[in-house]
């Protein structure tokens, strides 16, 4: 009845599970860190202006919110998530994964067993990565949003398999997801991007609760003329091999920087030139001339940044910031006008993607290189980088993750005065708990990572 | 700021109103025949699965349950209004509009003006047909589901209008209705193609909602790169005339029978030959030779059905119905197994889409004809037909409007024992109850057309 893909791929939902230590500490560092930015993000407009549309009686967002029911939390809590695009990332599947399927399987008022979210989130990054698979890199590149598209898919695999739906129920959700497929590149840079998170998760909840239900969907949605061929871009792989099948949560990377995912990079080669070189490494008049694969960089579109929005996707902004000041936070992102000093290197700061590799817009393929010159012209020194800080190749430090978090959950604190609701539930997962400071507990999280120092969040700039 | 399209779009949307006195009769017959086949529909399958799974405490459906929210009730009466796939088509908008449209302005617990309701509704008829234009008609071709993605904005830019947005948001309720237009031909044929219809209207409602608190997505969700160019075919106008920006209920089609509409023509030829050679013409052993325009007839694609559900997708189905019976009703469609004299006759039919006429897939091109051979082969006679019966080229009488609406009222009392909560709403608009039987009132709507009689719902054969 299903395709060999959508029985494939229910099969493998079907049979997820916690896995085994390495697995589940590392599902435990998603959910850390994807509850830690959904708490920073709170105070967002995007998150702002979805509670007042959807408050009311009903289910409880992570914040403690009542909302107008079920859906509506998960929308709100996935924009939480997505908000300050400071969440994680998953480049295989051409998705921010934890925060489309967290919120749709993590819920602040259901009593499900850890060891079953664990198995449902695994359900979600094997979705997610075996639709990418199907559809191809091109849909990415097209236009589509595939944390709206794929991530659909994703929360739709998580939610169902939490419900333990049957192989048919799974079939009818994924052609109910593939139904509300959406998410567009053209909304990059405004609240609906966050929004796009959002919407993918509510969708593949809604997915899964409708085929419980018994809505009963084409029991092969990527049949000719199906999904593959409407989002695809003719690179997508028709009968993915085995691994496209699995949960893969060592493939995610973790952001260490609140900014686009194409200027990690940059950032951690400007990061490496001052540790080299000292923190005053631009004080001299020093001139900076990077160069990065063609087309790697395409998604950076400010060479000189007018806002914090636009600065997220700046290249020469964040490498200023870093060899400026260490790594970039979420301070220098906020809705203050960006600092004078930051702009005025920005002179300083050659950057192309004109060197002879041609990424095809892989934002990890290659090595990025930086010539740092004296006032004459005269090399000083050069630097180079393969690896993105934050991503499998360089995975982040137990420390920088603690810290990280810790910085979150301030901000949210400081922003309402009260602590995350979600957090008690979460802590109470080993999984989650290892990731915290050592000797750390709640209410009492250790200090603060640089990510998040000195940020004044929307809630404080509005005056509250 | 926004594109010229959006810009467009917006304005037009903005300036609609319940219109001159023919209008708003096209628009209330169109209310009248969606509440109609909502309430006949109100027993499928698709319906009460999503009822099951959205249940709860808050806005309440056109049938008066509670369920969780604004946005579950408007998903759950769209997906009532389009579950027999009996109401009304708007070609020209690719879409089933009134199904979509109608469910997110017209709340049984809303208490707005009727006027307004009328301005909203045309509003969202004149969103369908721009949104057409601009995506052309090789979107429905390539296989997306008219109903689900431009519905999507058919509902957006009612239930923006009900609320009154102003241009900025409303070009951000177009950017968040673009985020979750979806919707898939794949899916036809199962319950999912009605969910469509309900997922497209509450994600219509719900990028109004979020607009309306401040949600801001991109100005112009038509830019390059877009929605235009993701779910387009190459064939739509950048640049739309000023009349793909009108409210044209006149372009309606109300189906007078519960079939696929690219059967209608077929129905109404057979009916000619019916009405010219008498009620006997299939029986002394005469064959039918039907001809139509190529590509005219791919819809309908079932030779032989084994359901009800695929006699809805058979032209020689319809025709043999026709012929045999007269109008096809619900009960030639409902689930029991389709009748021995009907399948015997699809023997005596022929039929094909050989004509040198290319349709393009345009089932209102050219023209049917239908030679009536006798037992030796000879002709008897020769039917042509060029106009659906119940497009705009051949309207419905007030009395078969009136008579639908009667049977399909009858059927939601006869399935729950209770009048449908929406109707007393509905017909306090003079201009719904101008399509009433003359002389009924509400509770004594005259007599069910043949289109509804003898229909047992699915209720029924699950023996309640």
């Amino acid at each position: 009845m299903a395709s060999n893909f959508i029985a494939r791929l229910s099969a493998a939902v079907r049979a997820s599970d916690a896995g085994d230590t390495a697995h589940r500490d590392l599902l435990g560092r998603a959910i850390a860190d994807t509850v830690g930015v959904a708490a920073a993000g709170w105070a967002e407009p995007a998150v702002t202006a979805s509670l007042k549309a959807y408050e009311g009686g009903g289910a409880r967002s992570w914040s403690g919110d009542a909302l107008e029911g079920e859906d509506a939390a998960v929308m709100i809590d996935a924009i939480a998530a997505h908000a300050l695009d400071f969440d994680d990332v998953y480049l295989d599947s051409a998705t921010h994964p934890s925060a489309v399927i967290l919120p749709a399987i993590l819920r602040i008022d259901r009593d499900d067993d850890p060891d079953e979210i664990l198995a449902a989130f695994a359900a979600g990054l094997t979705a997610a990565l075996a639709v990418a698979r199907r559809v191809g890199p091109g849909h990415y590149h097209r236009g589509w949003h595939g944390t709206g598209t794929i991530g659909a898919f994703a929360a739709a695999a998580a939610a169902g398999r939490l419900r333990r739906l049957d192989e048919r129920q799974l079939a009818s959700a994924f052609a109910l997801a593939a139904a509300q497929s959406g998410g567009l590149r053209v909304n990059f840079g405004t609240m609906a991007k966050p929004a796009q998170a959002g919407l993918a998760a509510a969708a593949g909840l809604r997915a899964a609760r409708l085929a419980a239900a018994g809505l009963q969907g084409s029991p092969d949605i990527f049949a000719p003329g199906g999904y593959a061929d409407l989002y695809g871009a003719d690179d997508g792989i028709a009968d993915p091999g085995e691994d496209a099948f699995r949960s893969r949560p060592d493939l995610l990377a973790v952001k260490l920087y609140p900014c686009c995912y194409a200027s990690h990079r940059l950032i951690g080669l400007a990061l490496d030139a001052r540790a080299a070189l000292g923190a005053r490494v631009a004080d001299a008049g020093a001139r900076f001339r990077v160069l990065a694969p063609k087309r790697s960089l395409e998604v950076l579109r400010y060479d000189r940044p007018a806002s914090g929005l636009e600065a997220k996707f700046s290249g020469p902004y964040c490498i200023a910031t870093a060899l400026l000041d260490g790594a970039p936070g979420l301070r220098h992102f906020d809705e203050t006008a960006p600092r004078a000093d930051i702009l005025r290197l920005l002179d300083r700061i050659e950057l192309s993607d004109a060197s002879a590799q041609d990424s095809g817009g892989d934002i990890t393929a290659g090595e990025v290189t930086m010539d740092v010159l004296d006032g004459a012209g005269e090399r000083i020194a050069r630097f180079s980088r393969q690896a993105i800080p934050g991503s499998p190749q360089d995975p982040p430090s137990r420390a920088a993750v603690a810290a990280k978090l810790a910085g979150c959950v301030a901000i949210f604190e400081s922003d309402f005065g009260r602590s995350f609701p979600l957090l008690p539930k979460v802590l109470a997962m080993p999984e989650v708990a290892a990731w915290l400071m050592p000797g750390a507990k709640e209410g009492q999280h250790g200090r603060p990572g640089a990510c998040t120092e000195g940020f004044r969040s929307r809630r404080d700039l509005a005056g509250r």
